[in-house]
C-alpha cells in the first residue's frame, strides 16, 4: 500500500488476450514482487507474496515430515572440488554458477559455488553419516534459495535467477525403494500441489535429453497454463550410480557386503509454484486465492473512517479472530470505497466485508466472496458459519475451475501438422514417438526447431504403443506428450 | 541416530568445569550439528538443531508481526555499488564480505556481496517505496542467511562465517519515534528470549566504539553464560541520518517539506540464539529445552521391541496426539535401553516414557522429564494431566533457574583489582567511566589489554553517577558495565 501502486486503478490487460501482460501487471500492481531491485534477475518478493509462500512452505514441509523427511540447513556456499567430483553434474551446472572468488580483499584459496542446487554438498555428509542398511532409507530435505546466473530472459517468480524452494535428498538401499521414492513424491505433489494449492498438473518421465545433470532418471510435473504453454513444477530424479561411487556414498548391507547407495532428490520451488497460483486462478480483476494459502483472509472496508464504523470493524474483527486473525481493516484515507473493493480484489482476499452504517444498524453484512466473485448481504449473526463455508469451498471452487484446463486438451496427433495444430489450439499432443533414449533426440530437435515445442516426455505408466513415429516415420516405440513451455 | 554417533556414550566434560569442550561434545554427539563440512566455519545444521530453531523462527516472527512488522524476501546478493554509498558502512563491512566475481566462465561487470547485512539492499528499495508521511513507520523484516569473512576462530552456532537470522528494517518520520522502535524491540527480545526462550539478558547501549557501522546509536541484549562471560544477543541501531541521506530515503511531511527519514534495524540470530538456549538450559547430561522451543516433546521407549510393547507405544502416541504430535517411538535395535535412555537426555527431549510389560500389565507408566531430571510412575490414566503439566512447568523451571544466573553476578568496582575480582568471581562488574564517546576509548583499550574484557555500555535509562574513572582518574560522567565476552 505504499509507493507507486497507489495511482493504478487495477489491471487493465486481459488475461485471456494479453497473458504476458496481464502477468506483469499483476505482479507490480497487486504489490507481489518488486523489479527495480538494481541488480538484473533478483526480485525483491514483497509482504503479499511472501504470506501467502510461506503458507505453502509450511504445507510442502509438513507432508515432508509426515513421511520420513527429516528438515536440515546446509551451508549456501559449495567448494569447487565437490563440483568436478562428477562430470554430467559439473557440465550441467557450472555455466550458470556464480562463482565467490574473494573474501574482503582476500583471494579464496579455492572457488566456491553459491549452490544451485545440493546434491554435491548432501553427498559429501551422506559419506560421513552413512554406515549400515539399517541407515536406510535416509530422507532429507531443506528449505533454501538456489541460484542459477540464467541468461535466458528473467520474469519475475518464473525465471529468477535466485528462487526459493525445497529439495529432498535420500538414500536407499536398491533401486526399487529409489523408484517408490519417486512415486512417494508424486503423491506429496498430489496432496499439495493439486489437493491444497488447487493446481492439477501431469507427470511425466523426461526424455534421456532433457534429464537432470547427474540422474538416470528424471521425472518432473508439468502445470498448464491458461495459454496452454506448459510450466515445469516439481521435479523428481533418480541420480546417477556414478554420482554415489564419486561421493564415495556407500553401506554395508544385509549380506556384510558394502554397496553404494541409490540416491534421489526432489525440488518444489515455491517461488516458481507460487507463480503457478497467480496464473492458474487469476482472473481479469487481478489474484485469487484458495483460503489455505490466502496471504490473508478477510477485510474490513468501513465505507468511511466514521468512529462509528471503525469501532465496529474492530468488533468484528475480534469476534472473527476465533476462527482466523488474518484479518485486515482497511482505513487508508488515500483511496474511496470504491477504490478500496477494487484494490481488494485485485489482491484476491477471500472475503471483503463492507461496512457502512445501514448495515451496522439493520445487523446485516455486505460480504463479497472473490472465487465466485459474488457479493451478498448476510445477518450478522450468520457471520461465521458464512467464513466457514467460504473458507471449505474457496478452495474446491478453484480446484474445479482448474481441472476443467486439462479437459480436452489433451488430443491425439498422427501427424506434424495436426500436432501443430493442436498446439495452436492451446492443447498438449499425445503422439507415437521413436524413441526417449539418445536416438530420439533428433526428432526432439525437429519439434524443437519446426513447431517451438517440447517433447515433455511419457507417462510413469508405460501406455500401449503402435504404428510411427510422427516426425521420422519409424516404428514408435513410445508415446510422447508434446507441449509448449515457459 | 545415524553414523559415528553411534558409540558415543554420552557426555563426558563437565559443564563447570571444560565448558567449551562440553560445549563441542552436546554439538556433536546430540547430532546438532556437523563441523565436518570441507568449508571451514560453514556448518551443516542437523535436524534436532532445525526442528528447535524453526520453532525459535516462528516465535520471533509472530511477535514482529503482531507489532505491524511485514515479511519479506530480499536478494542475497548486493550489488558493491550499494555498499560504497556510505562510508562508514562500507568500512564497517568490507573487511568481512564475500565477493561474487563470476557467473559461469563470465566476469561479472561489478562485484556483488553476498549479504552480511541487508540495510544497503533495503534503503534502495525504501526510496522507491517511501512518499509520505502516511507511508510511516514502515515496518519490515525478512528471515535470511548473513555471510561473514570472519578471520577469527569460528564455533558452531556462536561464530560461523553463515549464520541464520532475522533483520527488521524499519524507517520512521522522527528521531523519537525511531527511539521508541528500540523500545519496542526491547520488548520483543523480552517477550521472546526471555519469555518463551527462557533466556535471562541484560540491554545495554553500546559506546560510540563498539556502534554498528553506520549507526549512531548502538543496542544490545547481553546474554550471560554461566561461565561469566556474556554474549551478545539481539541488537537494535539507531540508523546515521547520513545513510537515508546516501540512499536518498526522504518523504513529503505533514508540513508540505521533504525530510529523510530516520531508521532502525534489529537483527535476532537465531542460529546464535539457539547457542545460547544450548548453553544456559544444558547440564552435565546434555541439552534441556523449554517445551516450547523442543526439538520434539516425547519419546517413548519400549524397553524391546516386542509386538506388544510396540503395538502399546503406537497406542500411546495416537493418544497423545490430540495434544501433540512430536511423539517418538524409539525402536532402534542397535541401541540397550539403557543407552537409549542416556541418549534421549543427552538430546534435552522434555519427556521420556519408558515402557515395560509390568507397565502395561498394571495400566502405569514410567516416565522421565528433563527439566528436574525427575522420574516417576504415574497411572496411565493421568498421562494427558501429566503432559499439560510439565508443558506448562518445564520452561518456568528452565526459566527460574536460567534467572539465577544474573543474581548476584553484577557487582560494583571501584579500583582495577576489583573489576578484576569481579570478573575472577564470573561476574559482571559495574563502574564509574569518563565517557562512552570518543574520548573514552582509551580507557576502553585498557579494559581490554589489562583485563581481556570489554565496556559492554551504559543501561539505556541514564543512572546516577559520582565519583572518578576507574580507569583514567577523569570525573565518570556514566556508570558502565565491564565483561568478559565472546
Amino acid at each position: 500500500m505504499v509507493g507507486d501502486e497507489r495511482d493504478n486503478k487495477g489491471i487493465v490487460a486481459r488475461k485471456n488476450e494479453n497473458f504476458s501482460e496481464w502477468f506483469t501487471e499483476v505482479v507490480q500492481k497487486a504489490e507481489l514482487a518488486d523489479i527495480r531491485y538494481n541488480l538484473k534477475g533478483f526480485l525483491v518478493f514483497r509482504p503479499w507474496s511472501v504470506y501467502s509462500m510461506e503458507k505453502m512452505y509450511s504445507f510442502f514441509e509438513k507432508s515432508l515430515q509426515k513421511k520420513g523427511h527429516e528438515p536440515h540447513f546446509f551451508p549456501t556456499l559449495i567448494p569447487e572440488e565437490n563440483f568436478e567430483k562428477e562430470a554430467g553434474h559439473v557440465k550441467g551446472f557450472t555455466p550458470e554458477v556464480f562463482w565467490v572468488t574473494h573474501g574482503g580483499d582476500k583471494k579464496l584459496p579455492e572457488k566456491l559455488a553459491l549452490r544451485p542446487t545440493s546434491e554435491t554438498a548432501f553427498y559429501q555428509m551422506f559419506s560421513l553419516w552413512l554406515r549400515s542398511y539399517k541407515d536406510l532409507p535416509f530422507k532429507s530435505y531443506q528449505r533454501a534459495q538456489v541460484f542459477r546466473y540464467d541468461t535466458k530472459a528473467t520474469r519475475p517468480f518464473l525465471r529468477s535467477r535466485e528462487f526459493h524452494w525445497i529439495e529432498t535428498h535420500c538414500a536407499f538401499a536398491n533401486e526399487e525403494d529409489a523408484l517408490n521414492q519417486v512415486k512417494e513424491d508424486m503423491k506429496t505433489s498430489e496432496e499439495v500441489l493439486h489437493g491444497i494449492f488447487c493446481l492439477p498438473f501431469m507427470m511425466f518421465e523426461r526424455p534421456s535429453w532433457d534429464k537432470f545433470p547427474g540422474a538416470s532418471r528424471t521425472f518432473a510435473a508439468d502445470v498448464l497454463n491458461p495459454d496452454g504453454k506448459v510450466i515445469q513444477q516439481p521435479s523428481t530424479h533418480m541420480i546417477s550410480p556414478d554420482f554415489s561411487k564419486a561421493f564415495d556414498v556407500k553401506f554395508k548391507d544385509k549380506d556384510e557386503k558394502e554397496k553404494y547407495a541409490f540416491m534421489t532428490c526432489y525440488g518444489p520451488a515455491i517461488s516458481r509454484i507460487f507463480a503457478s497460483v497467480v496464473i492458474v486462478h487469476g482472473d481479469d480483476k487481478g489474484l485469487r486465492f484458495p483460503w489455505e494459502i490466502a496471504p490473508k483472509h478477510i477485510v474490513i472496508v468501513p465505507i468511511s473512517n466514521d468512529s462509528e464504523l471503525v469501532k465496529k470493524a474492530e468488533e468484528l474483527k475480534k469476534k472473527i479472530s476465533v476462527f482466523t486473525d488474518e484479518v485486515v481493516i482497511d482505513l487508508d484515507d488515500r483511496k474511496s470505497p470504491g477504490e478500496k473493493f477494487n484494490y481488494w480484489e485485485m489482491k484476491g482476499i477471500p472475503v471483503r466485508i463492507d461496512l457502512g452504517k445501514k448495515e451496522v444498524k439493520d445487523k446485516k453484512l455486505s460480504v463479497f466472496r472473490r472465487d465466485l466473485n459474488k457479493k451478498e448481504v448476510i445477518l450478522e449473526k450468520d457471520l461465521m458459519n458464512y467464513l466457514r463455508k467460504v473458507s471449505v469451498e474457496s478452495g474446491e471452487n478453484l480446484k474445479r475451475e482448474a481441472d476443467k484446463l486439462f479437459k480436452g486438451r489433451i488430443r491425439d496427433a498422427d501427424t506434424i501438422a495436426k500436432v501443430k495444430w493442436v498446439l495452436s489450439e492451446g492443447g498438449i499432443a499425445r503422439c507415437g514417438f521413436c524413441s526417449v533414449d539418445g536416438d530420439g533426440e533428433k526428432c526432439a530437435v525437429k519439434v524443437e526447431k519446426e513447431i517451438g515445442a517440447e517433447v515433455r516426455g511419457t507417462l510413469l505408466e508405460k501406455e500401449n504403443v503402435s504404428g510411427k513415429c510422427v516426425f521420422c516415420g519409424k516404428n514408435a516405440k513410445e508415446v510422447v506428450y508434446i507441449a509448449k513451455a515457459y
